[in-house]
Protein backbone atom coordinates (compact mmCIF):
# COMPACT_ATOMS: atom_id res chain seq x y z
CA UNK A 1 0.00 0.00 0.00
CA UNK A 2 1.47 3.50 -1.04
CA UNK A 3 0.81 6.15 1.07
CA UNK A 4 -0.09 9.68 0.54
CA UNK A 5 3.27 11.68 1.42
CA UNK A 6 2.75 14.33 4.03
CA UNK A 7 1.84 17.48 3.19
CA UNK A 8 5.20 20.38 3.12
CA UNK A 9 5.15 23.32 5.63
CA UNK A 10 4.96 26.79 3.55
CA UNK A 11 7.71 28.78 4.35
CA UNK A 12 7.79 32.60 2.78
CA UNK A 13 9.63 35.86 2.66
CA UNK A 14 9.67 39.37 0.43
CA UNK A 15 13.25 38.30 -0.87
CA UNK A 16 15.77 34.73 -0.03
CA UNK A 17 16.48 36.00 3.68
CA UNK A 18 13.96 33.74 5.00
CA UNK A 19 15.92 31.09 4.13
CA UNK A 20 17.58 31.35 6.90
CA UNK A 21 14.27 30.52 8.91
CA UNK A 22 14.11 27.50 6.29
CA UNK A 23 17.55 26.40 7.59
CA UNK A 24 16.49 26.16 10.88
CA UNK A 25 13.48 24.61 10.04
CA UNK A 26 15.36 21.65 7.73
CA UNK A 27 17.73 21.31 10.78
CA UNK A 28 15.12 21.15 13.77
CA UNK A 29 12.61 19.01 11.44
CA UNK A 30 14.52 16.70 9.10
CA UNK A 31 11.87 14.57 8.35
CA UNK A 32 9.75 17.31 6.77
CA UNK A 33 9.55 18.90 3.20
CA UNK A 34 9.54 22.55 2.32
CA UNK A 35 8.00 24.83 -0.14
CA UNK A 36 10.20 28.27 0.25
CA UNK A 37 8.77 31.30 -1.44
CA UNK A 38 10.66 34.43 -2.03
CA UNK A 39 8.58 37.16 -3.51
CA UNK A 40 11.69 38.87 -5.13
CA UNK A 41 9.73 40.46 -8.14
CA UNK A 42 8.31 42.47 -5.03
CA UNK A 43 10.88 42.99 -2.75
CA UNK A 44 11.49 44.66 -0.25
CA UNK A 45 8.53 44.62 1.80
CA UNK A 46 10.10 47.46 4.08
CA UNK A 47 9.36 50.12 2.24
CA UNK A 48 5.91 49.60 1.23
CA UNK A 49 2.96 51.24 2.85
CA UNK A 50 0.99 48.16 5.15
CA UNK A 51 -1.52 47.73 2.72
CA UNK A 52 0.19 46.63 0.07
CA UNK A 53 2.55 44.45 2.78
CA UNK A 54 -0.74 42.81 3.29
CA UNK A 55 -1.87 42.40 -0.30
CA UNK A 56 1.54 40.85 -1.14
CA UNK A 57 1.05 38.70 1.84
CA UNK A 58 -2.03 37.12 1.16
CA UNK A 59 -0.88 37.02 -2.14
CA UNK A 60 1.86 34.56 -0.89
CA UNK A 61 -0.48 32.58 1.24
CA UNK A 62 -2.51 32.06 -1.38
CA UNK A 63 0.07 30.45 -3.37
CA UNK A 64 1.57 28.28 -0.65
CA UNK A 65 -2.19 27.13 0.06
CA UNK A 66 -1.98 26.05 -3.45
CA UNK A 67 0.95 23.93 -3.15
CA UNK A 68 -1.21 21.92 -0.57
CA UNK A 69 1.21 23.04 2.84
CA UNK A 70 -0.18 22.13 5.90
CA UNK A 71 1.53 25.59 7.79
CA UNK A 72 2.51 28.60 6.94
CA UNK A 73 5.58 30.14 8.36
CA UNK A 74 6.05 34.00 8.05
CA UNK A 75 9.60 33.93 7.77
CA UNK A 76 9.49 38.03 6.91
CA UNK A 77 9.55 40.44 10.21
CA UNK A 78 7.59 43.46 7.86
CA UNK A 79 4.67 41.53 7.24
CA UNK A 80 4.80 39.76 10.62
CA UNK A 81 4.76 42.70 12.43
CA UNK A 82 1.73 43.96 10.31
CA UNK A 83 -0.03 41.49 11.84
CA UNK A 84 -1.29 37.39 10.50
CA UNK A 85 -5.37 37.96 11.13
CA UNK A 86 -6.72 38.19 7.84
CA UNK A 87 -3.70 36.48 5.65
CA UNK A 88 -5.45 33.21 5.45
CA UNK A 89 -8.80 34.34 3.96
CA UNK A 90 -10.61 33.08 6.71
CA UNK A 91 -8.87 29.74 6.27
CA UNK A 92 -7.36 27.28 9.17
CA UNK A 93 -4.36 26.70 7.71
CA UNK A 94 -2.11 27.36 11.05
CA UNK A 95 0.37 30.40 9.93
CA UNK A 96 3.54 31.45 12.21
CA UNK A 97 5.11 34.63 12.34
CA UNK A 98 8.37 35.31 13.39
CA UNK A 99 7.72 38.19 16.28
CA UNK A 100 6.47 36.04 18.61
CA UNK A 101 8.87 33.38 18.98
CA UNK A 102 10.83 35.56 19.04
CA UNK A 103 10.12 37.65 22.06
CA UNK A 104 8.83 34.46 23.84
CA UNK A 105 12.87 32.56 23.21
CA UNK A 106 13.99 36.25 24.39
CA UNK A 107 11.98 36.20 27.71
CA UNK A 108 13.28 32.57 27.96
CA UNK A 109 17.24 33.45 27.24
CA UNK A 110 16.93 36.64 29.64
CA UNK A 111 18.12 36.42 33.14
CA UNK A 112 15.55 39.99 33.64
CA UNK A 113 17.29 42.49 32.19
CA UNK A 114 16.33 45.05 29.50
CA UNK A 115 15.87 43.12 26.23
CA UNK A 116 17.50 44.83 23.02
CA UNK A 117 15.68 44.27 19.66
CA UNK A 118 18.02 44.99 16.33
CA UNK A 119 15.75 45.06 13.20
CA UNK A 120 14.96 46.93 10.09
CA UNK A 121 13.52 50.57 10.35
CA UNK A 122 10.23 49.33 9.09
CA UNK A 123 10.13 46.84 11.86
CA UNK A 124 11.43 48.66 14.36
CA UNK A 125 9.53 51.60 13.91
CA UNK A 126 6.32 49.22 13.98
CA UNK A 127 7.03 47.94 17.27
CA UNK A 128 5.85 44.67 17.17
CA UNK A 129 8.43 43.40 19.30
CA UNK A 130 8.39 45.65 21.96
CA UNK A 131 4.37 44.70 21.94
CA UNK A 132 5.03 40.94 21.51
CA UNK A 133 7.63 41.16 24.65
CA UNK A 134 5.11 42.94 26.82
CA UNK A 135 1.91 40.48 25.93
CA UNK A 136 4.12 38.37 28.22
CA UNK A 137 5.69 40.84 30.33
CA UNK A 138 4.33 43.92 30.34
CA UNK A 139 7.14 45.81 32.92
CA UNK A 140 9.81 44.13 30.35
CA UNK A 141 12.09 47.14 29.57
CA UNK A 142 13.06 46.85 25.47
CA UNK A 143 15.21 49.12 23.78
CA UNK A 144 14.70 49.12 20.06
CA UNK A 145 17.38 49.36 17.68
CA UNK A 146 17.19 50.16 13.52
CA UNK A 147 20.04 49.03 11.68
CA UNK A 148 19.56 50.15 8.41
CA UNK A 149 22.79 49.00 6.83
CA UNK A 150 23.25 45.31 8.17
CA UNK A 151 21.31 43.29 5.32
CA UNK A 152 22.84 45.67 2.56
CA UNK A 153 26.65 44.98 3.99
CA UNK A 154 25.52 41.46 4.69
CA UNK A 155 24.06 41.20 0.52
CA UNK A 156 27.47 42.22 -0.01
CA UNK A 157 29.16 39.33 2.01
CA UNK A 158 30.81 41.62 4.29
CA UNK A 159 29.93 39.64 7.22
CA UNK A 160 33.36 39.57 8.79
CA UNK A 161 34.73 42.80 7.91
CA UNK A 162 35.79 45.96 9.59
CA UNK A 163 33.29 48.48 7.94
CA UNK A 164 30.59 45.93 9.47
CA UNK A 165 32.43 46.19 12.58
CA UNK A 166 32.52 50.29 12.43
CA UNK A 167 28.58 50.34 11.74
CA UNK A 168 27.94 47.81 14.34
CA UNK A 169 29.77 50.01 17.23
CA UNK A 170 27.44 52.80 15.67
CA UNK A 171 24.15 50.80 15.96
CA UNK A 172 24.98 49.24 19.42
CA UNK A 173 26.18 52.33 21.17
CA UNK A 174 23.05 52.49 23.31
CA UNK A 175 24.19 49.45 24.55
CA UNK A 176 26.68 50.68 26.72
CA UNK A 177 26.59 50.61 30.21
CA UNK A 178 22.68 49.93 29.89
CA UNK A 179 21.11 46.71 31.95
CA UNK A 180 20.47 44.90 28.41
CA UNK A 181 21.10 41.15 29.01
CA UNK A 182 19.57 39.66 25.42
CA UNK A 183 19.58 40.76 22.34
CA UNK A 184 16.74 39.85 19.74
CA UNK A 185 18.12 39.53 16.00
CA UNK A 186 15.08 40.74 14.01
CA UNK A 187 15.36 40.15 10.95
CA UNK A 188 16.06 37.35 9.11
CA UNK A 189 19.14 38.42 7.60
CA UNK A 190 21.13 39.14 10.67
CA UNK A 191 22.37 35.60 11.80
CA UNK A 192 24.54 35.75 9.50
CA UNK A 193 25.96 38.88 11.34
CA UNK A 194 25.77 36.63 14.70
CA UNK A 195 29.76 36.70 15.17
CA UNK A 196 30.49 40.34 14.59
CA UNK A 197 27.35 41.42 16.67
CA UNK A 198 28.26 39.29 19.53
CA UNK A 199 31.64 40.31 19.30
CA UNK A 200 30.65 44.45 19.56
CA UNK A 201 28.27 44.04 21.87
CA UNK A 202 30.77 42.08 24.12
CA UNK A 203 33.12 45.08 23.45
CA UNK A 204 30.68 47.65 24.48
CA UNK A 205 28.46 45.84 27.16
CA UNK A 206 32.06 44.74 29.67
CA UNK A 207 30.37 41.75 29.75
CA UNK A 208 28.78 38.34 28.08
CA UNK A 209 25.13 38.47 26.98
CA UNK A 210 22.48 36.00 25.40
CA UNK A 211 22.17 36.38 21.65
CA UNK A 212 18.73 35.09 20.29
CA UNK A 213 17.37 34.57 16.70
CA UNK A 214 14.22 34.67 15.55
CA UNK A 215 14.99 31.32 13.14
CA UNK A 216 15.82 29.23 15.86
CA UNK A 217 12.89 30.02 17.55
CA UNK A 218 10.31 29.75 14.97
CA UNK A 219 11.49 26.03 14.26
CA UNK A 220 10.71 25.14 17.38
CA UNK A 221 7.71 26.88 17.70
CA UNK A 222 6.58 25.13 14.21
CA UNK A 223 7.83 21.57 15.76
CA UNK A 224 5.45 22.40 18.69
CA UNK A 225 2.56 23.36 16.91
CA UNK A 226 2.95 20.34 14.47
CA UNK A 227 2.88 18.16 17.32
CA UNK A 228 0.01 20.00 19.00
CA UNK A 229 -2.35 19.75 15.67
CA UNK A 230 -1.26 16.31 14.74
CA UNK A 231 0.43 17.06 11.50
CA UNK A 232 4.24 15.75 12.10
CA UNK A 233 5.85 14.10 9.48
CA UNK A 234 6.59 10.32 10.46
CA UNK A 235 10.18 9.87 11.07
CA UNK A 236 10.03 6.15 10.24
CA UNK A 237 7.98 4.29 7.58
CA UNK A 238 6.00 1.11 7.73
CA UNK A 239 8.87 -0.79 7.26
CA UNK A 240 11.20 0.72 10.36
CA UNK A 241 13.01 2.66 7.96
CA UNK A 242 14.05 6.41 9.00
CA UNK A 243 11.89 8.67 5.91
CA UNK A 244 13.32 10.97 3.76
CA UNK A 245 10.82 13.75 2.99
CA UNK A 246 10.55 14.91 -1.04
CA UNK A 247 13.27 17.23 -2.12
CA UNK A 248 12.63 20.92 -0.72
CA UNK A 249 11.08 23.10 -3.24
CA UNK A 250 12.18 26.73 -3.72
CA UNK A 251 10.45 29.25 -5.82
CA UNK A 252 10.67 32.90 -6.49
CA UNK A 253 9.35 35.13 -8.59
CA UNK A 254 11.29 37.27 -10.66
CA UNK A 255 13.89 35.32 -12.60
CA UNK A 256 15.35 33.14 -10.80
CA UNK A 257 19.33 34.00 -12.44
CA UNK A 258 22.00 34.78 -9.76
CA UNK A 259 20.29 33.81 -6.80
CA UNK A 260 21.81 30.45 -6.03
CA UNK A 261 24.80 32.24 -4.30
CA UNK A 262 23.14 34.70 -2.03
CA UNK A 263 21.12 31.39 -1.53
CA UNK A 264 23.88 29.24 -0.28
CA UNK A 265 24.73 32.21 2.07
CA UNK A 266 21.58 32.07 3.75
CA UNK A 267 20.26 28.09 3.59
CA UNK A 268 24.13 26.84 4.53
CA UNK A 269 24.18 24.48 1.37
CA UNK A 270 23.27 24.64 -2.47
CA UNK A 271 20.43 24.86 -3.42
CA UNK A 272 19.54 22.95 -6.86
CA UNK A 273 17.19 25.01 -8.91
CA UNK A 274 14.60 27.65 -8.02
CA UNK A 275 11.47 27.04 -9.72
CA UNK A 276 10.43 30.70 -11.48
CA UNK A 277 6.56 30.82 -10.48
CA UNK A 278 3.70 33.58 -10.15
CA UNK A 279 1.96 34.50 -7.30
CA UNK A 280 -0.72 36.76 -8.52
CA UNK A 281 -4.59 36.14 -8.71
CA UNK A 282 -4.89 35.08 -12.22
CA UNK A 283 -7.30 37.34 -13.90
CA UNK A 284 -11.27 36.33 -13.35
CA UNK B 1 -5.53 86.26 -24.89
CA UNK B 2 -4.81 83.62 -22.66
CA UNK B 3 -1.92 81.22 -23.80
CA UNK B 4 -2.11 77.18 -23.21
CA UNK B 5 0.69 76.49 -20.74
CA UNK B 6 3.63 75.19 -22.22
CA UNK B 7 3.60 70.72 -22.12
CA UNK B 8 5.82 69.80 -18.81
CA UNK B 9 9.06 67.96 -18.89
CA UNK B 10 8.23 64.59 -17.47
CA UNK B 11 11.09 62.65 -15.39
CA UNK B 12 11.32 58.99 -13.74
CA UNK B 13 13.27 56.74 -11.80
CA UNK B 14 12.29 53.69 -9.42
CA UNK B 15 12.43 55.17 -6.38
CA UNK B 16 12.92 59.28 -4.87
CA UNK B 17 16.95 59.19 -6.14
CA UNK B 18 16.01 60.39 -9.72
CA UNK B 19 15.31 63.96 -7.95
CA UNK B 20 18.66 64.66 -8.22
CA UNK B 21 18.19 64.61 -12.03
CA UNK B 22 15.30 67.04 -11.29
CA UNK B 23 17.30 69.27 -9.48
CA UNK B 24 19.62 69.57 -12.12
CA UNK B 25 16.78 70.24 -14.74
CA UNK B 26 15.06 72.65 -12.31
CA UNK B 27 18.64 74.67 -12.08
CA UNK B 28 19.42 74.37 -15.50
CA UNK B 29 15.98 74.96 -17.02
CA UNK B 30 13.97 77.33 -14.42
CA UNK B 31 11.30 78.14 -17.01
CA UNK B 32 10.15 74.39 -17.12
CA UNK B 33 7.84 72.87 -15.56
CA UNK B 34 8.67 69.06 -14.24
CA UNK B 35 6.00 66.00 -13.55
CA UNK B 36 8.62 63.56 -11.45
CA UNK B 37 7.29 60.67 -11.20
CA UNK B 38 8.99 57.68 -8.44
CA UNK B 39 8.07 54.68 -8.55
CA UNK B 40 8.39 53.56 -4.62
CA UNK B 41 5.69 50.80 -5.08
CA UNK B 42 7.96 48.79 -7.04
CA UNK B 43 11.43 50.42 -6.13
CA UNK B 44 14.42 49.06 -6.57
CA UNK B 45 14.94 47.80 -10.15
CA UNK B 46 18.23 46.90 -10.34
CA UNK B 47 17.76 43.43 -9.02
CA UNK B 48 14.90 42.42 -11.30
CA UNK B 49 14.65 40.66 -14.37
CA UNK B 50 15.18 42.56 -17.58
CA UNK B 51 11.28 42.07 -18.69
CA UNK B 52 10.00 43.26 -15.86
CA UNK B 53 12.34 46.38 -15.51
CA UNK B 54 11.05 47.03 -19.31
CA UNK B 55 7.56 46.40 -18.10
CA UNK B 56 7.40 49.38 -15.22
CA UNK B 57 9.73 51.24 -17.55
CA UNK B 58 6.49 50.72 -19.80
CA UNK B 59 3.79 52.14 -17.59
CA UNK B 60 5.44 54.99 -16.34
CA UNK B 61 5.95 56.35 -19.58
CA UNK B 62 2.52 55.86 -20.62
CA UNK B 63 1.30 57.64 -17.21
CA UNK B 64 3.79 60.47 -18.12
CA UNK B 65 2.42 60.96 -21.05
CA UNK B 66 -1.26 61.11 -20.05
CA UNK B 67 0.10 63.68 -18.48
CA UNK B 68 0.85 65.80 -21.34
CA UNK B 69 4.88 66.21 -20.96
CA UNK B 70 6.83 67.23 -24.30
CA UNK B 71 9.75 64.94 -23.42
CA UNK B 72 10.63 61.83 -21.10
CA UNK B 73 13.81 61.71 -19.05
CA UNK B 74 14.91 58.38 -17.86
CA UNK B 75 16.43 59.00 -14.47
CA UNK B 76 16.85 55.65 -13.77
CA UNK B 77 20.26 53.81 -14.64
CA UNK B 78 18.73 50.52 -14.68
CA UNK B 79 16.19 51.56 -17.25
CA UNK B 80 18.68 53.52 -19.22
CA UNK B 81 20.73 50.62 -19.25
CA UNK B 82 18.29 48.05 -20.79
CA UNK B 83 18.16 51.07 -23.63
CA UNK B 84 15.70 53.24 -24.64
CA UNK B 85 13.80 52.12 -27.40
CA UNK B 86 10.51 50.67 -27.36
CA UNK B 87 9.48 52.26 -24.23
CA UNK B 88 7.74 55.01 -26.13
CA UNK B 89 5.14 52.63 -27.94
CA UNK B 90 6.51 53.76 -31.17
CA UNK B 91 4.97 57.27 -30.32
CA UNK B 92 7.20 60.24 -31.23
CA UNK B 93 7.82 61.44 -27.96
CA UNK B 94 11.29 62.36 -27.09
CA UNK B 95 13.17 60.28 -24.46
CA UNK B 96 16.64 60.99 -23.00
CA UNK B 97 18.49 58.84 -20.74
CA UNK B 98 20.68 59.06 -18.20
CA UNK B 99 23.72 56.70 -19.87
CA UNK B 100 24.83 58.66 -22.97
CA UNK B 101 24.61 62.29 -21.18
CA UNK B 102 27.16 60.81 -18.78
CA UNK B 103 29.65 58.94 -21.15
CA UNK B 104 29.54 62.20 -23.23
CA UNK B 105 30.49 64.69 -20.21
CA UNK B 106 32.76 61.81 -19.48
CA UNK B 107 34.77 62.57 -22.39
CA UNK B 108 34.40 65.97 -22.84
CA UNK B 109 35.96 66.40 -19.29
CA UNK B 110 38.97 63.57 -19.69
CA UNK B 111 42.36 64.66 -20.86
CA UNK B 112 42.40 61.33 -22.66
CA UNK B 113 43.24 59.27 -19.60
CA UNK B 114 40.90 56.14 -18.97
CA UNK B 115 37.40 56.89 -17.40
CA UNK B 116 36.09 55.26 -14.56
CA UNK B 117 32.62 54.21 -13.68
CA UNK B 118 31.19 53.91 -10.44
CA UNK B 119 27.66 52.49 -10.68
CA UNK B 120 25.49 49.91 -8.74
CA UNK B 121 25.76 46.18 -9.29
CA UNK B 122 23.44 45.87 -11.95
CA UNK B 123 24.22 49.00 -13.91
CA UNK B 124 27.96 47.84 -13.80
CA UNK B 125 26.97 44.77 -15.05
CA UNK B 126 25.11 45.79 -17.87
CA UNK B 127 28.25 47.36 -19.26
CA UNK B 128 25.81 50.17 -20.79
CA UNK B 129 28.45 53.12 -19.81
CA UNK B 130 31.40 51.40 -21.42
CA UNK B 131 29.37 51.11 -24.53
CA UNK B 132 28.29 54.26 -24.41
CA UNK B 133 31.66 55.45 -24.41
CA UNK B 134 32.78 53.30 -27.08
CA UNK B 135 30.37 54.43 -29.31
CA UNK B 136 31.78 58.08 -29.44
CA UNK B 137 35.37 56.48 -28.59
CA UNK B 138 36.14 52.74 -29.43
CA UNK B 139 39.67 53.17 -27.94
CA UNK B 140 38.91 54.73 -24.48
CA UNK B 141 39.81 52.50 -21.29
CA UNK B 142 37.15 52.18 -19.11
CA UNK B 143 37.44 50.61 -15.33
CA UNK B 144 33.69 49.60 -13.94
CA UNK B 145 33.12 49.60 -10.16
CA UNK B 146 29.92 48.43 -8.81
CA UNK B 147 29.73 50.06 -5.46
CA UNK B 148 26.44 48.01 -3.80
CA UNK B 149 27.09 50.01 -0.58
CA UNK B 150 26.46 53.31 -1.58
CA UNK B 151 22.98 53.67 -1.92
CA UNK B 152 22.27 52.29 0.88
CA UNK B 153 24.78 54.92 2.88
CA UNK B 154 23.05 57.88 1.13
CA UNK B 155 19.66 56.74 2.15
CA UNK B 156 21.43 55.68 5.73
CA UNK B 157 22.23 59.63 5.72
CA UNK B 158 25.84 58.86 6.02
CA UNK B 159 27.12 60.87 3.15
CA UNK B 160 30.22 62.43 5.60
CA UNK B 161 30.85 59.73 7.51
CA UNK B 162 34.15 57.96 8.54
CA UNK B 163 32.22 54.57 7.46
CA UNK B 164 31.70 56.46 3.97
CA UNK B 165 35.39 56.81 3.18
CA UNK B 166 36.18 53.83 4.70
CA UNK B 167 33.78 52.14 2.02
CA UNK B 168 34.31 54.32 -0.53
CA UNK B 169 38.24 53.63 -0.07
CA UNK B 170 38.06 49.62 -0.52
CA UNK B 171 35.95 50.14 -3.89
CA UNK B 172 37.78 52.90 -5.41
CA UNK B 173 41.15 50.43 -4.87
CA UNK B 174 41.60 50.03 -8.73
CA UNK B 175 42.40 53.45 -9.25
CA UNK B 176 45.20 53.68 -7.26
CA UNK B 177 48.34 53.96 -9.83
CA UNK B 178 45.75 53.54 -12.35
CA UNK B 179 46.01 56.08 -15.35
CA UNK B 180 41.97 57.22 -14.72
CA UNK B 181 41.60 60.81 -14.95
CA UNK B 182 37.70 61.23 -15.24
CA UNK B 183 35.15 59.34 -12.90
CA UNK B 184 31.39 58.77 -13.56
CA UNK B 185 29.33 58.99 -10.83
CA UNK B 186 26.52 56.70 -12.46
CA UNK B 187 23.67 56.33 -10.13
CA UNK B 188 21.31 59.13 -9.01
CA UNK B 189 22.45 58.45 -5.49
CA UNK B 190 25.90 59.54 -5.75
CA UNK B 191 25.87 63.31 -6.32
CA UNK B 192 25.06 63.14 -2.93
CA UNK B 193 28.87 61.42 -1.89
CA UNK B 194 30.69 63.71 -4.54
CA UNK B 195 32.98 64.90 -1.69
CA UNK B 196 33.76 61.62 0.30
CA UNK B 197 34.47 60.17 -3.58
CA UNK B 198 36.45 63.00 -5.08
CA UNK B 199 38.73 63.12 -1.50
CA UNK B 200 39.41 59.17 -1.56
CA UNK B 201 39.71 59.24 -5.35
CA UNK B 202 42.37 62.19 -5.10
CA UNK B 203 44.00 60.34 -1.72
CA UNK B 204 44.23 57.24 -3.79
CA UNK B 205 45.99 58.73 -7.05
CA UNK B 206 47.68 61.29 -5.61
CA UNK B 207 46.36 64.41 -8.03
CA UNK B 208 42.78 65.65 -9.15
CA UNK B 209 40.42 64.01 -11.18
CA UNK B 210 37.36 65.47 -12.83
CA UNK B 211 34.16 64.09 -11.26
CA UNK B 212 31.08 63.73 -13.40
CA UNK B 213 27.85 62.87 -12.33
CA UNK B 214 24.85 62.34 -14.73
CA UNK B 215 21.90 64.47 -13.69
CA UNK B 216 24.48 67.74 -14.60
CA UNK B 217 24.89 66.32 -18.52
CA UNK B 218 21.68 65.25 -18.37
CA UNK B 219 19.98 68.74 -18.38
CA UNK B 220 22.23 70.06 -20.76
CA UNK B 221 21.41 67.40 -23.08
CA UNK B 222 17.40 67.78 -22.42
CA UNK B 223 18.66 72.04 -22.60
CA UNK B 224 19.44 71.22 -26.19
CA UNK B 225 16.90 68.81 -27.23
CA UNK B 226 14.31 71.24 -26.13
CA UNK B 227 15.92 74.00 -27.95
CA UNK B 228 16.62 71.80 -31.70
CA UNK B 229 12.81 70.54 -31.31
CA UNK B 230 11.66 73.88 -30.98
CA UNK B 231 9.86 72.91 -27.55
CA UNK B 232 11.67 75.19 -25.02
CA UNK B 233 9.03 77.02 -22.84
CA UNK B 234 9.38 81.01 -23.34
CA UNK B 235 11.72 82.83 -20.98
CA UNK B 236 9.54 85.96 -21.03
CA UNK B 237 5.59 85.90 -21.16
CA UNK B 238 4.05 88.98 -24.13
CA UNK B 239 4.43 91.77 -21.28
CA UNK B 240 7.87 91.11 -21.06
CA UNK B 241 7.72 89.37 -17.95
CA UNK B 242 10.49 86.58 -17.02
CA UNK B 243 7.84 83.48 -16.52
CA UNK B 244 7.22 81.41 -14.10
CA UNK B 245 6.21 78.02 -14.88
CA UNK B 246 3.11 76.16 -12.93
CA UNK B 247 4.45 74.40 -9.56
CA UNK B 248 6.23 71.19 -10.43
CA UNK B 249 4.48 67.85 -10.10
CA UNK B 250 5.85 65.13 -7.36
CA UNK B 251 4.23 62.07 -7.51
CA UNK B 252 4.84 58.40 -5.59
CA UNK B 253 3.08 55.47 -6.74
CA UNK B 254 3.38 54.16 -3.44
CA UNK B 255 1.74 55.91 0.11
CA UNK B 256 3.72 59.12 0.06
CA UNK B 257 4.42 59.40 3.98
CA UNK B 258 7.59 59.73 4.93
CA UNK B 259 8.82 60.21 1.47
CA UNK B 260 9.58 64.61 2.13
CA UNK B 261 12.74 64.01 4.35
CA UNK B 262 14.41 61.69 1.62
CA UNK B 263 13.44 63.89 -1.15
CA UNK B 264 14.57 66.96 0.73
CA UNK B 265 17.88 65.36 0.88
CA UNK B 266 17.84 64.74 -2.91
CA UNK B 267 15.72 67.67 -4.48
CA UNK B 268 17.70 70.31 -2.19
CA UNK B 269 15.41 72.13 -1.33
CA UNK B 270 11.29 71.39 0.47
CA UNK B 271 8.51 69.72 -1.81
CA UNK B 272 5.28 70.85 -0.89
CA UNK B 273 3.18 67.48 -1.28
CA UNK B 274 3.46 64.51 -3.59
CA UNK B 275 0.31 62.90 -4.98
CA UNK B 276 -0.32 59.30 -5.27
CA UNK B 277 -0.84 57.62 -8.46
CA UNK B 278 -1.29 54.58 -10.07
CA UNK B 279 0.56 53.93 -13.04
CA UNK B 280 -0.79 50.31 -13.88
CA UNK B 281 -2.81 49.83 -17.20
CA UNK B 282 -6.55 50.09 -16.12
CA UNK B 283 -8.17 46.51 -16.56
CA UNK B 284 -10.00 47.57 -20.02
Amino acid sequence: MTQRPPSPIGVFDSGLGGLTVAKALAERLPHEQLVYLGDTARVPYGTRSPATVVRYARNNVAFLRKQGVKLVVVACNTVSAHGLAGLTDGGDLPIVGVIRPGARAALAASSGGTLAVLGTPGTIRSGAYEQAVHELDPEREVVSIACPLFVPLVEEGWTQHAVTTAVAREYLEPLRGSRVDTLILGCTHYPLLRETITAVATELLGREIAIVDSASAVASDVAALLEKLGLTAPSFDATGEETRPPAHRFCVTDAPDRVGEVALQFFGRSIGAFEHVDVLPSPA
